[in-house]
């Protein structure tokens, strides 16, 4: 009964929260790019004169992380020093060069005369970003939400309530100063707030969540809002009989261990028969050079006897880790299929100097990226040039893969008349529409 | 226990149906314009050569309606004679002359030199569409699906059922003539299997459900699979002070009587104080004269006595019926204020001649369509110029409104190299990415 009250009373006042930010994201919807960039310039401007308020917040974060015996990983996300919020206030101020996402016009058709059909981009409204203990994820939100004409709803981890508090005064500073309604940006402490926010279907238009697998799988089954997000990376590489067996071997290598636990990361290494025996035993060494625990199927166990058996676990499985399953496939037709059983749709590459090889794996593998005769690690919004990642998304529909600002925004179809009315291009004498395309 | 026992066993073969879809769709997936244009050829002629059969199952099921006594609206849908099934086949027939939706070249970048990446539309996969009565609509779709390169399952109406066997049997036959693989179609004709099918994520890609409001509203509250379909047009129009009068009057009485259960119909007319003493008095009768029954507000019956008061729920309320609720707002702002609370995001019209407020009006309506001086009833695929529509989505997230073929492709980005690694363009001596777009 009481923790049903509670949670009545999140929702309530959470509604409230997510009205006002819809409120003051209006005014930011209507802003042309000058005035959107002017305003995250007063944020970087504002975050740069609060700096000392800043980092004094994020050291009492780390006090109490330490006393608290945080994860020595996550403490080093925690941990905002004057060169780290440098770096991301100079990552707020990059916000402004790219190209304003709205306002792009997508159609625009003369429908019949002085019937004029434009379809524009267009803000979502409100997004919800739940992010983990780095802080310095609320200075990046918040100039993206700003820059696509969003209101954003933050709530960041416990454990670094105080730097995000810090932060998020800043920015609402910034904004003031600008002559923003600060209103569009809020930020929520609370675990009971993050299911309050995942509950407010028709008040939020998005949500963003950061952080482990287990995470984004549990805010996926458990909001109808949409979700922008993947939780699991579970990419191949496949090397073709027709592979260059130098090149298979270096992008081997760079796309397990160049950050292993980057989700466009190999888990799996496929080899077509015909090149086993050539390939396995030149490969093997060379990530076995740089740590990285090879386990293989009975196939590839005939070249590389002293490897651990793989188990059908093995093939589902995101190590996250430098470890990484190798299986021997009879064709290529056996690796798309392998891959279309247990790839999670991120990314997935093949090797090969065969140029029809490499067209059906294109055509046939179903993942938001495929590549040939390079690293999987490719996979990723900077490195793609679309400016900045707002996610990656292993969903089907669109947006898939990086998402840039390009997945913040939304469109409306605008139709502008003179008292143009339907019936008349109905029935007899009815008028014919021109559908003529405008430059 | 049993009905776990049937309702496993049935998710079971669904599953099997879906990936026999998916496999045969991934041939579908390959075939370039001109060979899906051939397979659409080949089905219009099967279900020429097939239309005896056809007319003669529908005129079975037709019977079993009569006997059943089914609600005269569902019979007529029900009924397919010789024009009809004619006008169909002409249907299908046009899908081919649609522009081919898969293959568009969206990004086409240099990343550096010799890595290269391409971002192409691609089919989704397997759509599931469950439909009521109708009949025709088993061939509009199929048709779209094959243009689109998708696998298709189909879920008829109970009534329809020996109608949609043969449609389908032809169908299939077409495909196979066209030397396709005709498992791309299916139908399903239980209502067990429509359970199941909403059930298939990662085997289903999209559900598109035809039908009632609260059939949609149904499917969208028990599947975790992406669903293209709007529960509601809850559609305004708004009156401004300075409207042209004769203008709102044709565009209310188009907008209210041109198809009273169109979901792009209105169901409220929001009219500016300053204008209701001149207006209501010339809109009501015209609206009268057309047998709409009117209910207002306390303001509206000053001006027009005679009609029915509203209470709140009205406006929330679909009539889909001869039904219109008046309301008199003081000001732009409470109009819009009124329409982003009761409106479902589908289209909402604005009859005003002073430009800032019809800029205001389509800046600040949430909603898929924004319209100025013309009827809501424009909101359409045909209309649009959009070639088929396949839904109307009142989604904020894109696809919205309005969908053509294009929500039903996705895409993926495609990276091909020359060996290249990621590690080369990251510490020091890294490489730069050149982000050069491509023409």
């Amino acid at each position: 009964m009481i923790a049903s009250q509670v949670s009545a009373s999140n929702t309530v006042s959470l509604t409230a929260i997510a009205q006002k930010t819809r409120q003051a994201a209006q005014q930011l919807a209507g802003l042309t790019a000058a005035d959107k960039n002017r305003a995250i310039a007063a944020i970087a401007q504002s975050l740069e004169t609060a700096a000392a308020e800043i980092i004094a917040a994020n050291q009492a974060d780390c006090e109490a992380a330490l006393a608290d015996n945080l994860a020595k990983p996550l403490y080093g996300r925690l941990k905002l020093d004057t060169d780290k919020l440098k770096g991301a206030i100079a990552g707020v101020r990059s916000v402004a060069q790219l190209p304003d996402p709205v306002g792009q016009v997508q159609i625009h058709r003369q429908l019949d005369d002085g019937l004029i059909l434009k379809r524009l981009t267009c803000p979502l409204g409100v997004l919800g970003v739940i992010f983990e203990s780095r802080p310095d994820a609320v200075m990046q939100i918040s100039s993206l939400a700003v820059k696509s004409g969003n209101g954003v709803i933050l709530k960041g981890g416990r454990e670094a309530v105080l730097s995000c508090q810090a932060l998020v005064k800043a920015i609402r500073q910034g904004l003031t100063n600008a002559g923003i309604n600060p209103a569009a940006v809020q930020l929520l402490t609370t675990r009971e707030e993050t299911q309050a926010l995942l509950a407010l279907e028709g008040y939020v238009d998005l949500i963003i969540p950061r952080g482990s697998n287990a995470f984004v799988r549990y805010v996926q089954e458990n909001t109808r809002i949409p979700v922008l997000g993947h939780a699991e990376g579970i990419c191949h590489l496949y090397v073709d009989q027709a592979a260059d067996l130098d090149q298979a071997v270096n992008i081997a290598v760079d796309a397990k261990t160049d950050y292993p636990s980057a989700c466009n990361t190999i888990e799996t290494l496929l080899v077509h028969r015909a090149i086993a025996p050539g390939f396995l035993p030149l490969v093997a060494p060379a990530l076995q050079a740089r740590q990285v625990e090879l386990r293989g199927d009975t196939a590839a166990r005939q070249w590389l006897p002293q490897i651990q058996p793989t188990d059908e676990a093995d093939w589902s499985t995101e190590y996250s880790d430098l470890i990484l399953a190798i299986r021997v496939v009879d064709s290529l037709t056996a690796a798309i299929a392998h891959i279309n059983t247990y790839g999670s749709r991120h990314t997935e590459a093949i090797v090969t100097q065969d140029e029809a090889a490499a067209a059906q794996f294109i055509a046939q593998v179903n993942a938001a990226g495929v590549f040939h005769n390079c690293s999987t690690r490719f996979a990723d919004g900077f490195r793609y040039g679309l400016g900045a990642e707002v996610g990656i998304s292993t969903q089907q529909m669109p947006p898939r893969g990086p998402v840039g600002l390009e997945g913040l925004v939304t469109y409306k179809y605008q139709v502008v008349g003179d008292g143009h009315i339907a019936s008349a291009y109905a029935g007899e004498n009815s008028k014919p529409f021109t559908h003529r395309d405008l430059t």
